[in-house]
């Protein structure tokens, strides 16, 4: 990740950015002084859920405000507990008749500034419970005998279930169960290829360029493993699910999953992965998940939901719902109710498991007109005129292959020749084949279409453009009055015209600049002006010709700067131009030859 | 941003992103050979809005695919354009009987290959247009003359509004116009710390440490200007806001801002910046805006709309409604309606702007439970010895305050004596005060227990805890039955028994691990047991001198590894420890005093 931010210290920041969270959801209000995030709509008589800790974890905790989750959520500093008074404001914003559940992430500073909250607040006449989150596997149970286990992003699993729990109505006892059985039901592990860094202080030290490091936590605590070289994705993802699962880790294995049993899957961005990488883990995860455990999951989750910053880490949470179940006597039903009921909370996914009705009637297929019998349709030709026109294009560009290359090499990367030698040929095996013998213009025109965009790059996609507009313009014009339609010097040029209009509105390239368009302008606007296709292939050529010493003008280069190529005076001519005239003269001495 | 990935190359990464995103959304169907992310429940009565481009830009441009935005999304590799044969295969899986709509972002192969898409699509007898999104404005007309201008995140205006105008069952002239016009009316300016990074490939040149890059697109073009040394956020966003609303600036000033034309505000994370930066940008964005140009946004928008990898950057964009009023004919309030349409395109923020009902009754306010007079309720003591006896515990450990800090210099930082004498002035003055006085004991064992959460830290949060839950206990007793409830000796000891049990749930430090807890425990333990003030008080003084040699057990550095302090034979006691037992005899011998 960056070590580079646009604040240079951490100061005041807390507060603008749950300024931008409330201003644009309506049903939040936030206690600036106190870091407090509250809910406007929650109703006095059911259960509130409060949860919260350090900052640095957006969108935890004040995303998750919102009705079917928390009731408030309250922000420490970067990474630092928040204090009790703070807790108390929350408290005091969001009361309930019902009950308090205070969901806490079981670091030290929280256990301690949320239980003097709770006791506070006990003797203040709150009932009011605290709900440790501790789905952390890194560390086993040798280790973590005095402090428990951290809380990860399966705390996720805990407000929505209790937060839900609420929201239905259901009494204190009830949500707290529920919350606590989701919490025992859940497992969490983390990897990172670097810590994150903290607008202002110093670096932590980085992980090494060829490791990663597995069970890393959100505050750049060490993690338990410094792995070098990096493994393959499939291996750093088995390694994980290892520690989440494995019945025999005897110092794990906190969840039993059982055969068939009904589990969600959560993957936990931390900040600073690309979305590309964290939805390709998703799917890499839920693979090896499939593979090696037999499980698929019944839900999958995937975004930030609890970050490190800027962190280049992600997380896999599981939850065994089956196993809430059987500890909760709730149905499973009831549990995936609960998991995608829907909330207003702003950093809850949208609900994607709800299902869905496909519509029945599809529009009239438009894909039959490509079909063999459609593509043949249209206005017939003489085959032989035709394919002796074709033959004749393809053969001289075959034969100028060597010239096009040498003017390729010259300026480019020396491809063109080739590319266009290829095209050509597949053109002159589709005639063998016997592609003109109906003389269905419109089905040869299609296929040499497809054809030219085997070249590729701009070229291909210029000629491909101007000829299946072509195409399109021929056949819509037939389309309009299939007795009427004369396939004559007049039809072409028209189409020609019009298919010049269309692909200059797909490319800023005009004349001038050592393009094909040299090649097409001039071809199309005299063959629509002039209706004669000799003189149209003679202002084709002279266009070609004209991109000798001519400078490049046309390419991704210009979006910024001002960096074209230098002026090259001696330059040969754009090989693509030339191919595109020395194929139209084909053509043209191909029909009358014949 | 990180230039470590856990793929190490793009293959085939970006079709296991897609399967991510498609199994968690029961709408969505994947065209794997294609890269076509497609909705299921599209109706071909209504418009088709496809929109697509390279891929690296996630969530764009799948992410926006549902009910009320695009129909299908084409996803090219990373960074490049897809193929026509993919567009194809969109148009083929999402026709429509009214009409197809492609929204591309104006680079050259996105303008080629959707353009020959087109030209196909228009042959095949499809109603088909192209749509190009052109909101960039880093660089004038003049640079742009050829070319067009970039899309950026304002494109996602134009999917939100052409989307839901077609869901709407708007026509596709009326859908384009929309879209063409949200378009116009649409800036946005980028700026950036550094380039992304794509896996497998050489790092583009690194932006120096003390710059950053205005006008930067998401395609690791070169932006517009390298600016150095980095200046104060607001700085930088009034530089990028000029570039969007400056009338002046004849080159630019692609919009018509007028004084109250209605303004939405969209702010894109690139990647690779916190959340927590990007909403403290938001509302940096959002005051300059107010402050400057006298724009208050109607709607806010901030998250990853259209990232470039992992580039820690983001953009400003800025619509305005009003200007699309004025060209379309379409209401203000129909306008605010498409935008704030519910969708079920997994990636389109949640709508937070409609209005909410805050439920009017509140929750018997509990608040009132610490105002003087509630605070003063329960038993009343005999104010002289309750008196004497503070006096006498804070006397003797201000008194003790240089060994307590020596204590502490040898093992901790040495704050620790100063904290316990600030805390104990404190509670003389408001001795001096006459807090003692009506012999009110709980309001004087809350004034007490706040003055103790001063200490801060760990041994003010213990202490204040173990403090408040004896308070909060007795409270209970005394509210259960007022009459019978004898503030004594057997009710203290109560008390602090289960005072202690509350304050075990929230550290895990115990007995023999060198903390306040030597001396609370078999304070807290002797009391509750003995009945008895005095063994009480020898006990806690017996567990602080204990910790003199004793090895630190507790605290954060616990969480992961084995990195406990080493062994001190030759430690002094602990100084918190030591703290309260001194302030506990002090009590004793206060109270016999009198």
């Amino acid at each position: 990740m960056s070590t580079k931010h646009f604040f240079p210290a951490t100061e005041g920041v807390v507060v603008l950015a749950l300024e931008s969270l409330v201003i644009r959801n309506s049903h939040l209000e936030l206690d600036a002084p106190n870091k407090v995030v509250y809910s406007k709509t929650h109703h006095p008589s059911k259960v509130t859920v409060i949860s919260g800790g350090g900052s640095g974890h957006e969108p935890a905790w004040s995303g998750y405000v919102g009705d079917g989750m928390l009731a408030a959520a309250v922000n420490g500093d970067v990474f630092a507990s928040p204090a009790t008074k703070q807790i108390m404001a929350a408290i005091n914003h969001v009361p309930s008749d019902a009950g308090i559940i205070l969901c806490i992430t079981n670091y030290t500073g929280d256990n301690l500034h949320f239980g003097l909250a709770r006791e506070k607040a006990a003797g203040m006449g709150h009932k009011v419970a605290i709900l440790r989150m501790t789905d952390d596997v890194a560390l086993g149970r040798k280790q973590t005998e005095n402090t428990g286990r951290r809380g990860l992003a399966a705390n996720m699993f805990v407000l929505k279930l209790c937060g839900s729990a609420a929201e239905d109505g259901y009494d204190f006892e009830k949500c707290l169960k529920i919350g606590e059985s989701v919490n025992a039901n859940a497992v969490t592990v983390g990897s990172s290829l670097d810590h994150c860094h903290i607008p202002g202080r110093e670096h932590h030290r980085s992980v090494p360029e060829d490791a990663y490091v597995l069970g890393m936590g959100i505050h750049n605590e060490p993690g338990l493993h410094e792995k070098s070289p990096i493994p393959p994705v499939e291996e750093i993802v088995e390694d994980m699910l290892k520690y989440c699962l494995d019945p025999s880790d005897k110092d794990r294995a906190f969840v039993d999953f059982r055969p068939d049993d009904v589990v969600c899957l959560l993957i936990n961005n931390f900040g600073g992965m690309s979305n590309l990488e964290i939805e390709a883990l998703t799917t890499v995860s839920r693979k090896v998940l499939d593979k090696q455990w037999q499980i698929t999951p019944k839900r999958i989750y995937a975004q930030c939901f609890e970050t490190s910053l800027n962190a280049p880490g992600w997380s896999i949470s599981l939850l065994n719902v089956s196993g809430i179940e059987r500890e909760t006597n709730t149905s499973l039903h009831t549990l995936l109710h609960l998991l995608d009921r829907d909330t207003t909370a702003p950093a809850w996914p949208r609900n994607g498991y709800r299902e869905v009705k496909v519509p029945k009637r599809r529009a009239e297929s438009h894909t039959n007109s490509t079909s063999e019998t459609a593509a043949q349709k249209g206005p017939k030709v003489d085959p032989t005129a035709l394919e002796s026109a074709l033959r004749r294009a393809c053969d001289e560009a075959v034969k100028a292959e060597p010239d096009i290359t040498k003017w390729d090499i010259q300026m480019g990367d020396g491809d063109c020749g080739e590319a266009v030698e290829g095209m050509c040929k597949g053109v002159l095996k589709k005639l063998d084949a016997g592609l003109c013998k109906n003389g269905a213009l419109f089905h040869v025109l299609d296929e040499v279409e497809s054809a030219v965009e085997e070249i590729g790059g701009t070229l291909g996609a210029i000629i491909s453009i101007v000829l299946a507009s072509y195409t399109s313009n021929l056949r819509l014009a037939y389309a309009k009055d299939e007795d009427g339609f004369q396939m004559d010097i007049n039809s072409a040029g028209q189409a020609a015209g019009q298919a010049l209009k269309n692909l200059m509105g797909y490319t800023s390239a005009r004349q001038g600049g050592r393009t094909v368009m040299d090649t097409l302008i001039p071809f199309c606007e005299t063959l629509e002006k002039e209706s004669d296709f000799s003189k149209a292939v003679e202002a084709a050529e002279r266009g070609a010709k004209s991109t000798s010493g001519m400078k490049a003008k046309f390419g991704r280069a210009t979006y910024v700067g001002e960096q074209s190529a230098d002026t090259e005076h001696d330059a040969p001519p754009d090989p693509g131009a030339m191919a595109a005239a020395i194929f139209l003269r084909g053509l043209l001495d191909g029909m009358n030859q014949e």
